[in-house]
C-alpha cells in the first residue's frame, strides 16, 4: 500500500527543490478535461530539470508515495487524474518546455517533455521541417504526454503514431535513476528497446523527461479532394488504389458518413456544402507531394481510375489552398456537431482495415437490438481507426439513454474484440479502461505486463491505478 | 544454474512431440557462419507448430534446461551459437515456414517465424506488394531471426528497421505461455508494447513464432545515380537536398570511399568502373517513384541543384534498369573484395548522421596511432550506419596484426561512444558483444534490462548468455 504525502514529506522536498517548483493545486489539475469527473487531492510539484524530477521520484520511492505524471491534462481516459486514496505527488512537466537542440539536416530534434505539441511543430517549421504529429488538442497537449500515451491523429497513415516519431527518450525510472537514451541514431541494436516500452506505458513505468524526435522534409505541394464513394468497401478499394498510384504521398484518408453532415446542418457549425445532396459516404483524400508532382493532377488521375472501377460517383478537387482548408473544416467540424447533439456513448476503436465494412454493418444491427439510435461513424479509415459514436434520435437526449450506455459500450467492444480490433486505438487505457483491458486483453500479455510493472516499479508508485490497475 | 539435457528429458519430449520434430544435430547448427568459432553440444528440436514450441519451452522451464532459438543461423554476433556448459535445447524454427495469410489491400501479411526472408519478399511480390526488408543473407535468414535481431539492411532509410515493419507478434514466453499478438492494427494503445520488447531481444525474452508484417505499394518506376561528392560532409548535404526535393522517394543512399574501388581493382570481383579515375568519395542514390515522376529526370534535377551548391563534381544517371543494377553490383561487391583482402577488424557501428564526417576524420587519426592500416569506410550513410573496416597494407595480412585487433576495436568503439553512437547498429549483441554492452551501455538501461529479464525469465532459460550475459 502507498502512503499519503505528509507534512514532513512536503517540508523535505521544499527544502531540496527551488521554490519555483511548487505551485498551488488549482482544480484543473484534478479535473477530467470534459468535466466528467474529478480526482481527490495531490501535492503539485513542477520540477525545472531532469535532476529535479529524479529528486522527486527518489523521495517518493523512499516514502512509498504515489506519483501522477501530468502533461497537458488533455488525456481522455483519466490517466492523469488522481483517484481518491493516499494523497499522491502530481508531477507536472510544465516547466520543462525547452527545445534543447535541432539538427535540420539530420531530421532530428530533442524536446523536453513539457513542450506543447504545437511549439514542437513550430520549432520544426522554423527550420523548414515537419513534425507530423497533429491532433485536436495540439495547442495544450505536451509532447511528453503525447509520447506516454502514444498519440495518433490524422497523419498516422503516412508518418505513424507518436512512437514511430521518437528515436529515443530520457526518463526517470521508478527508483529515481535517469535513463539517458536521447539517441539520434536510426540504427541501434544494443539490447531491449526501453523507448518503446516507456512510450505507451502512460507513465506507469517511469516519467519521460525529454525525447529525440524524427522530423521530415516538408511536402512541396499539397492538395485535397472530396470523393463520393459507393460504400465503405469502395472507400477501402480507393485507398488501396491511391497507394498504388501515389505511394506515401497520401497524407490522410478520412471517411465521413452522411450522419455527420446532417448533424452539421442540424446544429452547426455552418460549413460550405461540397455536394448538392449530402452523400451517404464520402472520403477526404489529402496529398503532400514532392518535385514534379502536381497534387490536383494526381487527384484527377486517381478519380478517373476510381470512376472506371465504379468506386466513386462524384468528386471535387481543391483548386486552391483555401478550398483544401474548406474541405478540412468540414471534417474537423464534425466532432463539434457531435458535442452539440450529445452522444450516448463514443468509442475510440480500431479494427483491421479490411473488416471496417463488416464492422459498420454489424455494429448498426447489434445496436438496433439495444435501442433506437443514430450512429455517426467517421474517421481515419486508412488506420482502421473509427470514431464510432452513438446518438439519441431527434427530440431525445443523452440523459434519456443513460440506462443503455453500459449495454451500448458492451455491444461495441464485444464486436471489436470479435474482429481482432482494439478497444483503445488512440487514447490509451488510463484508469477508465483498466477493466476493459483485463476483460479483452490477451492473458499472456497481461501477465507479462504485470511482471514488468512489478520488476521496474516494485512499490507501485508510478501512476498507481493506471494501465495495470 | 541451468541443467543439461538428460536422457530422460529427451525421452519425455520424444514421447510428446511428433517424430518429425527431431533431427540429427549436424555441425552447421553449432558453427558461426564465417567459421570463426563453434559451440558445444545441444538437443536439436524443430517444432511444427506454436503449440509444439510451447510444449518444448514448458518442458525446459520445468527442467531448468536452456534454449537456444535458431533461425537461419546467419547472425554475426553469436546469438545462435550455444556455448560450452550445460547442454541446451537448440530450438529451430525451420519447420514453421508458412505464410499464413496475406491481405494485399490492407498491406499486411502474417508469416511464421521460420519463413526465409526471400520467400516473404516473394509472397508480397506475388500480390503486387513490397516487403522492403532486404539484406545480404536474405536467401537463408528467417524472418523470426530478422525480427529477434531487429535487422536493418539497405532500405532502412525509407522503410525503417525490421521492428518498423512489424505490426505484432505471436510468441512463446519463457513460462511456456503463448502471447497472441498477431495484430493487423495500425493503431492500438492497449498497454505495454510487447512486440517492441520481443523484437530486438534476440530470443532472450521469448521465441517469436509468427509475425504480422507491413507491406507497401511497389514504386512504379525506379532509378539510380552515382554521384561524386566533395567529401562526406557534401554527401550529407546532398542527402538533405534529396529529401527536400524528393521526400520519401529516396530508397537508399550509400556512401563509398575510393578504398573500396581500389580493393575491387586489386582482388576483384571485376566491376564496370563508372568514372575514369576512381573518385575519393561517391554516393549511390536510389529512387522509387510513383505516378507522374520520372526517376531519371528527378535525379538530373537533384544533380543540377547539387552542382550549383558545389556538392557534386561528376555523376552518372542510370539510363536503364540494367545500368541501375550495375551500380548496385559495385556497392554489393565491396564486401566480397573486403573478404578477399582480409580485415584486421570490422565494425558495425552507427553515429548521429551529422557526426559522420568528424567520425571519419578522427577515426583515421586515432587508428594511425595504433598501426599502419588501410581503412574502407562505406555504407548506409542516411542511417548513420557505417561499415568501418580496418585492413592491412599491401603485403601484410590479417595475421600480422593479430596483436593489434583488441586495440583497434577499442579505439573505434571508444570514439563511437564519445560521439553518442552505437557499437552495434545492425547485428545486435548476441554473445560477442555482451562485454561491450556492459562497458558502453547506459547504467539505468542495463539495470532495467536485467530486471525485465529476471521478471519474464526467472530461471534464465531463454538464450542463456545472450544480450544480458
Amino acid at each position: 500500500m502507498l502512503n499519503s504525502v505528509t507534512d514532513a514529506f512536503r517540508a523535505d522536498l521544499k527544502a531540496r527543490l527551488p521554490a519555483a517548483a511548487f505551485r498551488d493545486l488549482t482544480p484543473n489539475y484534478l479535473e477530467e478535461p470534459r468535466g466528467r469527473y474529478a480526482g481527490g487531492d495531490g501535492f503539485l510539484i513542477a520540477p525545472g530539470s531532469t535532476q529535479e524530477v529524479a529528486a522527486v521520484v527518489s523521495a517518493c520511492a523512499s516514502a512509498g508515495v504515489g506519483i501522477i505524471p501530468y502533461g497537458g491534462g488533455t488525456g481522455l481516459v483519466g490517466g492523469q487524474i488522481a483517484e481518491d486514496g493516499p494523497v499522491p505527488v502530481i508531477l507536472s512537466l510544465e516547466r520543462m518546455t525547452a527545445i534543447r537542440e535541432v539538427w535540420p539536416d539530420e531530421n532530428v530534434m530533442v524536446a523536453e517533455a513539457g513542450a506543447i505539441l504545437s511549439s514542437v511543430q513550430d520549432a520544426a517549421d522554423a527550420v523548414n521541417r515537419l513534425f507530423p504529429l497533429s491532433l485536436a488538442s495540439e495547442g495544450s497537449a505536451r509532447i511528453g504526454g503525447n509520447l506516454a500515451t502514444n498519440a495518433g491523429g490524422v497523419n498516422v497513415l503516412r508518418y505513424g503514431n507518436a512512437r514511430d516519431l521518437c528515436l529515443g527518450v530520457e526518463a526517470v525510472l521508478p527508483d529515481g535513476s535517469i535513463l539517458r537514451g536521447l539517441s539520434r541514431l536510426k540504427k541501434n541494436n544494443t539490447g531491449y528497446d526501453m523507448r518503446h516500452l516507456l512510450v505507451g506505458a502512460e507513465g506507469s513505468l517511469g516519467i519521460i523527461t525529454a525525447a529525440s524526435l524524427r522530423l521530415f522534409p516538408k511536402p512541396q505541394a499539397e492538395g485535397a479532394a472530396l470523393m463520393v464513394v459507393r460504400d465503405p468497401e469502395a472507400a477501402l478499394s480507393l485507398l488501396a488504389l491511391a497507394g498504388d498510384l501515389l505511394g506515401s504521398q497520401v497524407s490522410a484518408f478520412e471517411l465521413m458518413h452522411r450522419q455527420g453532415l446532417d448533424f452539421l446542418a442540424e446544429v452547426g457549425p455552418e460549413v460550405r456544402a461540397p455536394f448538392e445532396a449530402p452523400p451517404e459516404w464520402m472520403v477526404l483524400v489529402d496529398l503532400g507531394c514532392f518535385a514534379g508532382v502536381d497534387p490536383a493532377e494526381a487527384l484527377e488521375q486517381l478519380f478517373a481510375e476510381a470512376a472506371e472501377r465504379d468506386l466513386v460517383s462524384d468528386g471535387v478537387i481543391a483548386q486552391s489552398e483555401q478550398q483544401r482548408r474548406d474541405f478540412w473544416v468540414i471534417r474537423e467540424s464534425i466532432p463539434e456537431a457531435n458535442r452539440r447533439i450529445g452522444s450516448v456513448s463514443s468509442h475510440d476503436i480500431s479494427v483491421p482495415v479490411g473488416r471496417i465494412p463488416d464492422f459498420i454493418a454489424r455494429g448498426g444491427q447489434a445496436l438496433a437490438q439495444v435501442g433506437d439510435f443514430r450512429i455517426n461513424c467517421f474517421g481515419h479509415v486508412g488506420d482502421g481507426n473509427l470514431h464510432y459514436n452513438v446518438f439519441p434520435q431527434p427530440g431525445k437526449t443523452r440523459a434519456d439513454h443513460e440506462h443503455q450506455r453500459g449495454a451500448v459500450k458492451r455491444v461495441v467492444h464485444d464486436l471489436v474484440a470479435e474482429m481482432d480490433g482494439s478497444i483503445s486505438a488512440e487514447h490509451g487505457i488510463g484508469r477508465l479502461k483498466v477493466y476493459d483491458l483485463n476483460r479483452y486483453g490477451d492473458p499472456a500479455k497481461l501477465a507479462a505486463m504485470r511482471a514488468i510493472k512489478a520488476a521496474l516499479d516494485p512499490k507501485g508508485i508510478m501512476n498507481p491505478g493506471a494501465v495495470v490497475g
